[in-house]
C-alpha cells in the first residue's frame, strides 16, 4: 500500500501509479503525514514530491525526511503538465484555485491571462479541482485526469511557464535497498556557518575521489538568517568505498550528516 | 523616491522608511515592477526582499534582479513579526488572507490554530489587511502597524513559526556606491550541468584567496531539473584586488558570472 497525497487526482497518485500501478493507494492530507505514515507503518511506502525544475526544492518535504526516521528507496521524475479545469469557459473565472507549487509554476501565465484574479491556495491540486466542482466562478490548476474525476472541462491546456516542468519524486521506505551498481544517495548536510570554506572542503571530499554530485541545493536551516542545511545528490551508494571514506571525512567536520537513502538511478 | 511593494503598510515600505524615514514612498503590484521602475528612471531607489531566515530567497525578486539592468546598492536587515488581523475574534476565522512568503512563514501556527480555514494568496501582506476589511469571516497576516491603518483589530501577535524571522531586503539603485572598506558583494553564477567539480573550483577561487562567502543558495535556472544558478554573497568589493581576480578566474569558467552589486554591509 501506497501513501499519497490526497484526494485523488494528484500528480503524486499519478508517479506512485507509474511506480507500481496495481497498488492500492491511500491518501494523506499533506507531505509530512505521508512521511510519518511510511515511519510507523501505516504505508508500506510513500510518493512525495522533492523537486521541480521551475520552482527548486519542496520545502516541506525535505523538512519531513530530516525529521522522521524514514529512508528514501527511490525515485521517480514525472512531466508535470497543468490545465485550467473549471465548470465554465475562461471568461467567467474570478478564483484560480491550487497547490502553492502549482500557483507558482503557473505564475506568468496567471498574470497574463488572469491579472484580476484572487488566487487561493488548496492542499493538492486535486482538492483545488474538487472546490472548483462547487462554484463557476471558479477554476483550478490541476493535472487534465482531475477534470473527468471531478466533472470540470478543461478551460485550457499546458499552463505552465515552461515545458521543462518536470517534479522529482521520492519513493520513502523503511529499508535501504542493495547496491545495484547505478545508484544515487542523497544526503543532507549542515556546516557551522562560523567555518568559512567549509563547504568547499566538502565538496572537495567527493571531486577529489571522482564522485559526482547531481544535484547541490541549500535550503534554510530556520535558525537564522544565511545559515543553511545543503542537500545533495551524488552518483553512487553510500556502501561503495569511495563514497564511504567521502563520507567518514564529511562526518569528522560537518555538524550534521544525514544519508537520506541510496536508491537505483533513474536516468 | 523609493519604490516599495504597495499598497501602504507592507514590510517592504517599513525597510525603507528605516533606510530613509523622509523619503517619498512609491507602491508598486509586485517586486518585478518596483525593480523595472529604477530601470527606467520611475524611482530613484528601490526596497525589495532578497531572501527570509525562514523560507530562504524570495524567487521573484532574484528572477527580476537577473532580468533588469539595475545595482544592489545596500541591504536592510528586518525582523519580521507577524500578527493575525481581522475585524472580529479567532472564533469566526474561516478564510486567511497573506502573501505567499507570509503565510509559509506562519504554515506551523495556521496548521495548529486553523486547520480548517481557507488560504488565499494576495500581492502583498497589507493588500490582504484591506481585503479583510470587508468581511468578518476573513483575517490577514501582516504587519502589526497595518492593523491600525485598515481598521482591523490584532486577533493574535508573533505568528511567524520562529521569532529567528528575519528578512534581508535588497536596495536598488542605477549607479554602484564607491567602496567603503566594509563591503559585500553579491554574485549570480551559472555553471554548465556537464561539468562535475565546477562549483568546486569556484569557491575554491575564493577560499584559496581567503575571501569569505557569506551566503551561497541554488535556485532553479527554469531549464531543466537539476540545473541551477548559484547566488554567491562574499565579504569585499567587486574593485578589491583579491575579489577582482577570483571574478576573472570564475569568467574563464562560468557559462554566466553575473556581478548583482557591491556594497556596505550592515553586519
Amino acid at each position: 500500500m501506497i501513501g499519497v497525497l490526497g484526494p485523488e487526482g494528484t500528480f503524486s497518485e499519478k508517479a506512485a501509479r507509474r511506480l507500481s500501478p496495481g497498488a492500492e493507494i491511500r491518501y494523506f492530507r499533506d507531505f509530512e503525514e505521508v512521511i510519518s505514515a511510511v515511519e510507523v507503518g501505516d504505508a508500506d511506502l510513500g510518493v512525495v514530491p522533492l523537486e521541480n525544475s521551475l520552482e527548486g526544492s519542496v520545502g516541506a518535504t525535505l523538512d519531513s525526511l530530516l525529521r522522521h526516521d524514514v529512508e528514501i528507496v527511490g525515485e521517480i521524475n514525472l512531466r508535470i503538465r497543468h490545465c485550467l479545469l473549471g465548470r465554465g469557459g475562461a471568461e467567467g473565472v474570478r478564483v484560480i484555485l491550487s497547490h502553492p507549487q502549482a500557483l507558482a509554476q503557473c505564475r506568468g501565465y496567471i498574470k497574463r491571462r488572469f491579472p484580476e484574479a484572487e488566487l487561493r491556495t488548496t492542499g493538492s491540486t486535486s482538492h483545488a479541482a474538487r472546490l472548483a466542482q462547487e462554484f463557476p466562478e471558479m477554476a483550478a490548476i490541476a493535472d487534465a485526469e482531475a477534470a473527468g474525476r471531478y466533472g470540470l472541462a478543461v478551460i485550457e491546456r499546458d499552463v505552465q511557464d515552461s515545458d521543462e516542468n518536470v517534479t522529482r519524486f521520492a519513493v520513502v521506505g523503511r529499508s535501504a535497498p542493495a547496491p545495484t551498481g547505478r545508484d544515487k544517495t542523497s544526503l543532507a548536510l549542515y556546516l557551522e556557518r562560523t567555518e568559512p570554506g567549509a563547504l568547499w572542503e566538502v565538496l572537495g571530499e567527493f571531486a577529489t575521489r571522482g564522485i559526482n554530485l547531481t544535484k547541490i541545493e541549500s535550503r534554510p536551516s530556520r535558525r537564522a538568517l544565511g545559515d543553511y542545511y545543503f542537500f545533495i545528490d551524488l552518483e553512487g551508494h553510500a556502501s561503495d568505498p569511495q563514497v564511504k571514506e567521502a563520507l567518514a571525512r564529511i562526518r569528522e567536520r560537518a555538524a550534521v550528516t544525514r544519508v537520506l537513502g541510496s536508491y537505483p538511478r533513474t536516468d
